[in-house]
């Protein structure tokens, strides 16, 4: 008996999207993106992946510039920046079978539950936090500078098993595309503990201009670093989620000996797109204060963040 | 008999120096500027001040380029940054009288204290408070936008009353050139109050590159100012000084009411030249944590202004 390969559909093909739904359709899946400014360019030239370990990938890919000519994907890697995930439902539920199982690949909190509202309840709900180092250099073009897992979590939708089987079988698909995956148990920790990354070094970057290799050679930038990561536990801890011991110090030594990076919020900052603030630091702080504990350098961090995001919106 | 018109001395003549010592000579004072970067400029051209009040002044003054050249004077105003006050203490020497009264008009916690201990006893010191909005157009070039008194307390040196007639001497040689000039009582407490409006706006006219207008427009970063504003005054108490009731308040209103302001950290930074952190962040939060009192957000913006100093110095 032949099974169909799963379809799976992009929405939203910046690094994230670009990143791994090239690597699935090199792997032989059936993967086609949904493109708004740079259809033209993908259309024409296809994507193109400079990757760390893989060398140089160009393909030409299915592009799509309405998600209304897309055929019904099983899979639906939502990599487009959470700032406007209202806007994506209608185009998720136009690009997904019945059964369809969408991938949130976003940072922060509350990301899926601000989707779950707009989605029909027979779509499977699942959020993946990617460990990756990667960034969009122009149109179509992508550079992958280290690492590249994706842990899976279920949120919500119509499975029996809390998804187990879901997660397990997405897991698989990335592996299948030589990406590392696990199954996370705990999605709502795993969020807690990616900020513990997110919150310092995304911030950081725009408020200072500055990459992680000078924010981890100069003492006092290293110190405010470990500072807000000591927040962030202390937020995880108040809102019920103990993170493993020795956490933060781990990814801060991780950071160490990474390639010099820009975190996405830079490149967002630096394009004068809308800054992701409200799923990495808005929620969150939020959340803690609900919890009774109050943040003080994160919400500095914010405050100083919209403020300049205010900017860019404004000119 | 004829009393002797008592002989300034200006230490530093950027806007601070500049502005006080240009109208100490229109109202007819003996007034010796001790110049670096813009010796020439002023030699030739004198200075000019754009008064927000008197209009456009503009006069040939005493220029020196070495302190060894300038005459004993008995009052010495010090205009200079405070990041450079234990080079200034040879040069002020040789400038004064025996019995000289120095002024530094400087802001921060521990500038006289840095600066006493390399100035001979017999020399009295005083710190001076400036409230003003003044700036350094080009070389010998000085634009007023508002206010301007400066009050005065005793620090230290050999007055027997405990400064109390040289601090009503010096109010009345600024009072005399249209200066408003209060006496301070307590000269540690006054420093503190000042701080209330320097961490915040000096601090933040850096990180988030804006003048005073738009910082007080946004919603976040009012809020922030007045976090740190809180902070400043959480501070000041834990090291016994209670500052007056809604006084945070009251200079957060008089900013909504200047005209829009660079701070001069601003100008600092913009000119690559150093910040003056140690006086206006690390002394308070050194001294209100060695009184048991963590100032998270005031730490923050020195971490996150230390790192752009370093980057300043470096390149």
């Amino acid at each position: 008996m032949a099974i169909r390969k799963p379809r799976i559909g992009i929405i939203g093909s910046g690094a994230i999207g670009g990143f791994y739904g090239l690597m699935l359709a090199r792997a032989g899946f059936d993967v086609h993106f949904l493109l708004r400014s740079e259809y033209d360019v993908v259309r024409e030239r296809g994507l193109k992946l400079e990757h760390a370990v893989h060398g140089m990938l160009q393909m030409q890919v299915n592009a799509y510039a309405s998600a209304a000519d897309m055929p019904p994907c099983d899979w639906l890697l939502v990599g487009a920046k959470s700032t406007s995930n209202v806007e994506l439902a209608p185009l998720i539920v136009q690009a997904a079978t019945a059964d369809a199982k969408v991938v949130l690949l976003q940072n922060g909190l509350g990301v899926e539950e601000q989707l779950r509202v707009a989605l029909p309840g027979n779509l499977h709900l699942l959020g993946g936090l990617c460990f990756i180092c990667v960034n969009r250099q122009a149109p179509g073009v992508i550079r992958h500078q280290a690492l590249g897992a994706v842990n899976l979590g279920y949120h919500s939708g119509p499975a029996e098993d809390g998804g187990a089987a879901i997660v397990a079988a997405g897991a698989g698909l990335f592996r299948a595309a030589s990406v590392e995956s696990q199954p996370m148990a705990n999605l709502a920790q795993a969020r807690w503990q990616k900020l513990v990354w997110n919150v310092p070094y995304n911030g950081l970057s725009v408020l200072l201009g500055a990459s992680t290799a000078p924010l981890m050679a100069a003492d006092e930038s290293r110190d405010l670093i470990q500072a807000l990561m000591a927040e962030v536990v202390q937020g995880a801890a108040a809102c019920g989620y103990e993170l493993p011991a020795g956490y933060a110090e781990q990814l801060f030594r991780m950071t160490e000996q990474m390639p010099d990076y820009w975190p996405s919020m830079y490149h967002d900052h630096a394009q004068q797109r809308p800054l992701e603030l409200q799923a990495i630091y808005a929620e969150p702080i939020a959340r803690a204060g609900a919890a009774g504990c109050s943040l003080p350098r994160m919400q500095m961090l914010y405050q100083a963040l919209a403020f300049i995001d205010r900017a860019n919106r404004a000119g």
